[in-house]
């Protein structure tokens, strides 16, 4: 089929999700997960769909991670009941999150990792008249945020909280490996999935030796959850970017080109002898300008351009350049401009899929190489 | 008065634009134009906003410059009638064009650079039974896009104009110094502006030699536009970012710190003793990865960390990491804890505001230090 019975209808830069490829990845990760004796609790901060969260969970409406209130709020206004909010709260959002929860009778659990922060949810929780389950959050070596595994601020924490905050549940301990981005082998990311799952579960294990019930180890980061050796005493895996996987997965050796499930079209509006280079009317806004795939693959550029109807990227090329509504290709000779005349389309494949479908309200829908549906994202906060 | 009184209904992260410096820094360079003897075109892609339109032109609906469709649409919409498209047009976003033409009785122009473009343009606006104007983009040094200035090829696309393509009109010439941001001293860029203006009215005296009326004679960005050392032979300038400036702009030296009129509101949701550091709501999706401030003021890092209330820097306090929805902004020393508890507000200066203003959907607008309004934003193609 070519590319103008593909895509003709559309306005470019758009963001295209091939189905069949996310359903793939999707169940890869399902079985994964059952084969680990644990529950995935899918991430959607890079989704944002209800329709990609279904396919996550083979249609079930179970636990699923959120990033903003405005993805809580979106989930729990289509059904999903239990929501655990992975940024910490602040207090100003808890009536906002309060009211998630009444209007929708979901539960929102939040996770801590300040003696501070939990006063001042408690307070705020208690003159709202609100209860919120908590994870704490434990450090297991990225020293983004958590409190140090099985420590002293561990059990205050959970002190703080069975004394002097009665509307905040303490329901267990989360980990997150973001860390394992920095390698691109299989047996460091072995290796830090481990330290991820101890942290964990050793802490789980302080808590109840304090006796604080602890029913969730909740561990992930898509490396860690695909790579670990074992997860004895973990309870759920938070994973997300596996439903689309992007360069910087691929560069890490996590996935395989063909599982890269999102892809930006873009149209040919330009070609420039100096150089020589194509131009696409996708630039620092249509692709995001993260190149976190480029400390393994520096030829990934601002993303790969491929093929518009097979998604094969043409060799190395590459959108090099950003600017806010242009992306320069450069190609080896003007040949290519006879082969991606003007008007012609490409597909591109993100850098970092996070923020390359942050710009676009929906994605388009291919099953079996054909259009079929356009779902719609949350955005904001 | 206190950050919760002025802020107080906020959802954080959400943007802040001060229009009293938004106020001066429009009239500033209406003055500047004035004095030059051209019309201003303010290029809309940052502000994407008809309010801030409206402040642009005091009040005027003139011309203006825009970088997508949707922008497009919106402002035709709206009222503008004289609309420069300044991204290459693909032919199949003719139609649209059209649309947008026809339902507003606006009168859309676009830019060309190339005899294959102009071909498809042409006969795609003869099947429409559309109208356009167009302007040819002459290549001032930055090598992006473009013709070289009074070369062949400039009249082989007149020629070409007026031999296969009677829906088009020739209207005039733009060139656009985007390279002017390599510099961060005024005498370099006084220098290229001589060059951008050169560039552009060479190429209209040319085409006037070959017989063709060459109206408009479009130059711009906004550092060439502040520091040429004149205009002559020029008709308009075409500038935006000098409505808001950014960081990018400060390190070029382009603006002072007090003229950058927009911000981003975020909550402290986080202290680690690991570092120390403070934990913002504004990660890479609130303040976007461009870093283009950072060739000359590598400090700035995401974003300079200001007092809410008064929009001064904490010293050279910056986000350094971003992830998906946190921001971490090292500090000296814990002391900082307590000038900055979590739940406590901050502002960001953005790096470059154009990407970072991308993210939101509205602009909450301050007038003498009070919240005023919400305006709307266009987003997306």
């Amino acid at each position: 089929m070519n590319t103008t019975d593909m895509f003709g209808g559309l306005d470019t830069p758009c963001l295209i999700l091939d189905a069949d490829r996310l359903e793939r990845n999707a169940e890869r990760m399902r079985l994964r997960c059952d084969a680990l004796g644990v529950t995935l609790r899918p991430h959607l901060k890079t989704a944002k769909s209800i329709d990609v969260a279904r396919i996550a969970a083979a249609g079930e409406q179970g636990p699923i991670t959120v990033s903003t209130l405005a993805e809580a709020e979106y989930f729990a206004a289509a059904g999903w009941r239990d929501i655990l909010y992975s940024t910490a709260i602040a207090p100003a959002k808890l009536a906002r999150a309060d009211r998630i929860q009444r209007e929708h009778g979901a539960r929102l659990l939040f996770v801590v990792d300040n003696v501070e922060a939990v006063t001042a949810i408690g307070k705020e929780a208690s003159s709202l008249g609100a209860r919120f389950g908590v994870l704490i959050e434990i450090d297991c070596g990225e020293h983004r945020s958590g409190v140090a595994p099985a420590s002293p601020a561990l059990v205050a924490i959970a002190d703080i909280i069975g004394a002097s905050a009665p509307q905040i549940e303490l329901t267990g301990v989360m980990a997150h490996a973001g860390h394992s981005y920095a390698f691109d082998d299989k047996a460091s990311v072995t290796a830090l999935a481990e330290v991820e799952r101890l942290a964990a579960v050793s802490s789980a294990e302080l808590l109840r030796e304090h006796g604080y019930r602890c029913p969730i180890v909740s561990v992930g980061s898509t490396p860690t959850a695909l790579f670990a050796g074992h997860l004895s005493g973990v309870t759920e895996v938070r994973a997300g970017i596996y439903l689309f996987w992007d360069l910087a997965q691929l560069s890490r050796g996590v996935c395989a080109e063909e599982d890269i499930a999102v892809s930006v079209l873009a149209t040919v509006i330009g070609h420039q002898r100096n150089g020589p280079s194509l131009i696409l009317d996708a630039g620092a806004l249509a692709l995001s300008k993260d190149v976190g795939a480029n400390r393994f693959m520096p030829e990934a550029g601002f993303g790969l351009v491929c093929d518009a109807a097979t998604l094969k990227p043409f060799g190395a090329l590459a959108v090099t350049i950003v600017h806010q509504e242009h992306g320069n290709v450069p190609v080896p000779d003007e040949s290519w401009f006879a082969r991606l005349p003007i008007g012609s389309v490409v597909r591109i494949l993100p850098n970092h899929a996070c923020l390359t479908c942050a710009a676009y309200p929906s994605y388009d829908v291919l099953r079996g190489g054909m259009l079929t549906e356009r779902w719609s994202r949350v955005g904001g906060w």
